[in-house]
């Protein structure tokens, strides 16, 4: 069987010890990917299990969301991290992760940069590099999901990691293809049916509408949901359903 | 070939990024044991990484030192941690060694609790279970070193892991075998001649002469040395060439 | 004018950068003594100051809220920290706070220790005596709000600190008048009316019902109301309403 | 009595916990201005209340050394800190080292930025508005220890902060009268006569040799001394000799 298909993923486990942020039960049921946090902007060890236990339960695929260390900025804060010093922090959160996966009888099978490293890497190829050697040295062969086109897409290739293109359908996008910065209004999109609409369209056609309203070309694998917002579960529901009903197979990337 | 065997472990990897204690580099061609700090009372991910890197090429053994999550207190602060907890704060760190240890071509293979966690399980039966717990779900089978008769030797046999038993060259001895707390006078032996000696007789008589003269049997098939005082280096020094003089092999366990 | 007086007094500010838990807004409308977190369980400095800042405006009194060493944790974990050390950690966490209450034309007029250390100065003279003399080097005269006849209780006095005695109407009492241990089934007391019934009790007749139904003396001149919880808010208003339908003044103590 | 003088500073008390670093007792005996640390890079409570105590004793000025959060990195990694989390974070700092210094009998009467964000301030309007906003909620009037010209000199001139310039004795100058970047070769001037010769001729003449071998004018009220280093105590004895034998009086800034 072919046809359209499309990965969900959603960053989950993002607590620490007695605070909490995602529904990671709910959201588990929802996407087909998660980007669990390992310990430097978020995730304490039970919660890294717990969601790695529920995870390979539901056949969910195990990201390792790697961070800047950066708890109390939540990992938003951009750092100038030595290269060396970040490859080897990129590493120890996945094995950090690993080990969990592997207790549930599964594997941490892509790495999703969070937060202000995600920015960061879409353009300075320093620090991509720095993420990428990080990643092979950790597991040669892991993909790394990202924005098509990033600099952590090249740097990624370069030394043979495989990556996965991934877009946003609740982030606004310019007439280039890129996100509207979040600072920017009308950056994020609220409203869930809009999301969901353009869930669908992004999937099946392969582009999105531009904050000036014509289309532009968006290849993804995978459809980042955001589960830190209040309305997340609510919002994955209906982008999932939506998807479903638009005959779109929601699956994890190979 | 039989004959006496020891091994001769240490705590290396002790700094914390700007901050430096052992002389990993040195220390790396004395030991046959590296019991590597893994970033919860200290160890930075590069630090880490260039111990695994050392201890790989020269064929000494990499284990695991964890620890309560206590940076400010080194890890020397009991603490009451759930056992739920400790049990996952334990497989945490063994994972964030594991994939340095891989990525130098070798494996952690032994686990040692460092400082107040290494006290504490030595009679506390819950915490030690919540030790074996950890390392069992890192890795079944991994050994734990350990004093022989502690409740973590109980606990880890429990489980189905195996223990390695360690003593204390430096350590006075009580007359049933246990240490001196180090709150009392000459707890700990600083000339490395008399710890040299201690050695040669652990090893080859395995027993040790107590705080009041007599002999007292103690079983080690590893022998600490603390890496973290500025003579450790002389020390570790006078203690293999002491032990080698007496024709013990100085060799990991298997 | 006399007559029966209360405090209320809350846990506030027990975030942590991308984490809240406690609704400080709400909750500063209806306690008279603000217990801000200091940073070492949970408190970062923008909601220190944010804290100080409405507390100030609404003439709520700003205690610091000290706690161990234990984001992770979030100070629910006792430690074994030196006492030296301990003490110079509660002086750190009160000097952090004094600043933003004095940025806000206030100051910090109370000391309260939270969760793990709470409970451990309750009956431990050695942590006790260091939590005092924390508190005396920070500000000799400052008060401790603690439970009447625990050992901070003796240790604050001991060095010439003045205590304030507080109470729990949502904790189940001993008939020797000591809480019953969270452990236990019915040590919480989740209903809201049963609740404002029982400060009410505790603030006009200094008694309240134990848990074999008889009455127990306990003195308080300020009642604790937990910020942490879902319902923290609702209870908090029907506690204050209760309590001024009675003809008690709620207010902070001297 | 007039004539020249000059006040030598020194970051002080950068050790945590088990980690030390600086040599504090004997630089204390160096120096007149003593910045320490405050937890963030580095100073845990128990250090900072012994500088504390001993720079009161010896009647040298303590200082706020205000970092970016960073123990992993020792403060040396920039940092995008929100200005207002920034100013925050600074005026927390600042507050948890006054308490030790009145405790002390002392003040804190100066801030000094350190490592990455000292060099932020030098040149990033915005974080050095930060900075300022930081301290002088903290304390208006408060000085800052900085680069003459630099961004910080002039954000905290505009709210009507004092500033005290500094220079460095053992830091190489290009032509325009900056700093040549560590990254450079010879950019840092490690032989003690050599440092203590400039030394005094930024005291006595206002002006250094550059790298080009010309004098440039450098108006210094403090000289900066590297206290993290092997030699930095043999530096310092060496550099305050020759100032006092060329008849420059060492001494605090009013």
């Amino acid at each position: 069987m072919t046809g359209i298909v499309i990965d969900l993923n959603a960053d989950l486990g993002e607590g620490f010890g007695r605070w909490t942020l995602t529904d990671d039960e709910a959201l588990l049921s929802l996407v087909t990917s998660a980007n669990v946090a390992c310990g430097f902007h978020a995730g304490d060890p039970a919660t890294m299990r717990r969601v790695c236990d529920i995870a390979a339960e539901r056949g969910v695929r195990i990201g390792a969301q790697v961070s800047y260390r950066d708890l109390a900025g939540f990992g938003r804060r951009a750092m100038d991290v030595p290269a060396d010093e970040l490859a080897d922090e990129i590493t120890y959160q996945i094995g950090s992760l690993q080990v969990f996966a592997r207790a549930a009888g599964a594997a941490v099978t892509y790495v999703k940069p969070h937060g202000a490293l995600y920015n960061r890497v879409v353009a300075d190829p320093e620090q991509a590099a720095a993420v990428a050697a990080g990643v092979r040295l950790a597991a040669p062969g892991l993909p790394v999901l990202c924005l098509p086109g990033s600099a952590i897409h090249v740097q990624a290739a370069r030394v043979g990691l495989p990556t996965v293109d991934e877009a946003f359908a609740d982030r606004a996008y310019t007439t280039t293809g890129t996100l509207v910065p979040r600072s920017k209004p009308g950056a994020v999109i609220t409203d869930p049916l809009q999301v969901a609409r353009r869930a669908v369209t992004l999937a099946r056609e392969r582009r999105v509408t531009t904050v000036n309203g014509e289309f532009v070309a968006v290849r993804a694998r995978s459809l980042c949901l955001h589960g830190d917002t209040p309305g997340a579960v609510e919002m994955a529901k209906q982008v999932r359903a939506a998807l479903e009903a638009a005959g779109v197979r929601v699956e994890a990337f190979a």
